[in-house]
């Protein structure tokens, strides 16, 4: 296993088991204090951190380099997704973001014109959740020591200490909602790096969640949310039932899926369920209030395609309905099928 | 003039006036929403933002991406740099500082052994100010992409409204105090680069200033604060004096420099006023309390060497007196004589 190499590779970043053994023994053993004011800290492992201010307030707080590539790719470039991964991390915690950090790394000879393109984008999706960009730095590279650029995006939010949910906080009989279709982030990257390109009308999610988390706090009761990005929702639904010491049952025809990243998923042997998603939520809901939360995401803009996928069970594993009747195990894969996805 | 041409070089990330001219063209000239609850923002270009969150407290949240070479020099390394670097943004805003967010991009191929080692001397720099690590993120990038590794660290105070120090309260007539010598982290860094390494006993001051600050709030009244990283003192100096529209008389008889630190400069032809320095303080003091916040500022571990360098006048430019009885203008630089100095 790549874990008993002494050198880091690409596995050790690709958000699997692997990763998880690292993050565990490399950086979590050695870190001695993980949280503050008793809020939810790095050994969680959780979306986003949450510091208590008081008896009634959280910040909410995360962070994510992004190194996606190609920079630009159908549906979105490195500056949305910056600003989108990082306002999803936080939203997904209940919270509504207000602010993003903003640290660019940036190789010497890179177009200022291109630049300017993703600051506009980054600005473009922090103005559909009216968050602001608060602190930013900038350093240069020399053009054989980085290629491109990196982007590291820190995200706040402040909310009440009520609001926050966590992953894992799933419970038996609770519904488990997609607030759309699976595997666009990953398939579009993919399918622009392997040349098929704009042929195809595939592209990437990468859009900014919050508006569904708010209509879906407003009608009913969140257990549990996480965002599927890197590992997919293999990795983000196993990761959540883990946690909760719970199982799930996924029923396939109800989980939203574009014919065309099937076809290319097909094509690569890639299983869109471990990709990265750049726009969507897995959420627990109660049982009793699943349709009205079901309505209300599919009212939004990004969550027309939402899905009632399973419900949450005993046991511990994710077990899936097949459309021809049997049943398989979804497993958390060893690592996202994509490098540099996000 | 490098800002005419449409591609980025490495003086548009070193801190200087090139830096100044493209972040306001490029990024806040592209940013509709650059502050939250009316705190301090990005345009502020202050060394933090702070989010105020009700009548009393206040988030003071700062980002900051860590490309120094090499990741290991005499004094520090790079995971000391990226806990002191963003630590020291929140604490001179005069806020303690609680926690950070830590993004690493590393390069396939970095020994897991070295990896161990940044983490370690990261987390010995947080327990010195009680901080701790509560998020986290990793990225892994082919070794033809990116040399090395990346660390982004943003960090979060929390504290009173009142407790609050910008870079831009300088009033006439305060002290100006500098809390220790000029010019050790850049010129180590260079040293180590020119192959001198450890012959000279250059170290860099790479540490954590809370101590300083919290022992000065405690006997006086500061008005104005900047930790002199990329750019130097010339660089936060004039930063300070511009913000206010005031001047500066600075006494260069009483500027602590190390005499390996005058060697080096004097060697390489480059001013230490004009290099990073990463545990260091400028601030102004009102004059009335000036010598008690010296005393207690030299009591600290890292401000034993602080001292009054000069004050606070009328009109606009930062002049210093010199040792042999003249008096030159100290400029801002065009850039930091030093690249990938943090």
């Amino acid at each position: 296993m790549a874990y008993n190499d002494d050198k880091i590779n690409m596995v050790h970043g690709a958000g699997g088991e692997v990763m998880q053994d690292m993050i565990s023994d490399i950086i979590l053993g050695n870190i001695s204090k993980t949280s503050v004011n008793g809020g939810i800290g790095l050994e969680a492992l959780d979306d986003s951190a949450t510091i208590p201010i008081d008896d009634e307030h959280v910040v909410v707080t995360t962070i994510d380099s992004h190194t996606v590539d190609p920079i630009f790719f159908p549906g979105g470039d490195i500056g949305r997704i910056s600003a989108a991964g990082t306002l999803n991390d936080v939203s997904v915690m209940g919270v509504k973001p207000v602010s993003l950090n903003n640290a660019m790394v940036i190789s010497e000879g890179f177009e200022q014109s291109d630049l300017e393109k993703i600051i506009k984008s980054m600005n473009a999706t922090c103005e559909e959740v009216g968050a602001a960009i608060i602190t930013g730095d900038t350093k240069v590279i020399d053009s054989d020591k980085l290629d491109n650029i990196i982007i590291t995006t820190a995200g706040i939010g402040i909310g009440r200490k009520d609001e926050v949910v966590t992953d894992s906080g799933l419970e038996v009989g609770d519904k488990v909602i997609i607030t759309g279709s699976v595997g666009d982030h990953g398939m579009a990257i993919m399918s622009k790096r392997e040349g098929f390109g704009y042929d195809t009308e595939l592209k990437s999610d990468v859009a900014p969640v919050w508006s569904m988390v708010e209509a879906a706090k407003k009608v009913g009761t969140i257990t549990a949310m996480k965002d599927p990005t890197r590992g997919g929702i293999a990795n983000a639904l196993n990761e959540m039932a883990n946690k909760a010491s719970v199982g799930m049952r996924l029923d396939e025809e109800k989980i939203p899926i574009k014919p065309e990243v099937n076809a290319v998923s097909e094509m690569l042997g890639i299983d869109p369920f471990e990709v990265a998603n750049e726009g969507k939520i897995v959420m627990g809901v109660k049982a009793d209030t699943a349709e009205d939360v079901l309505q209300a995401i599919q009212k939004t803009k990004y969550g027309k395609d939402a899905q009632i996928i399973g419900e949450v069970t005993e046991g511990k594993h994710v077990i899936m309905e097949t459309v021809i009747g049997g049943e398989r195990l979804v497993e958390p894969p060893i690592a996202d099928p994509v490098p540099r996805v996000c």
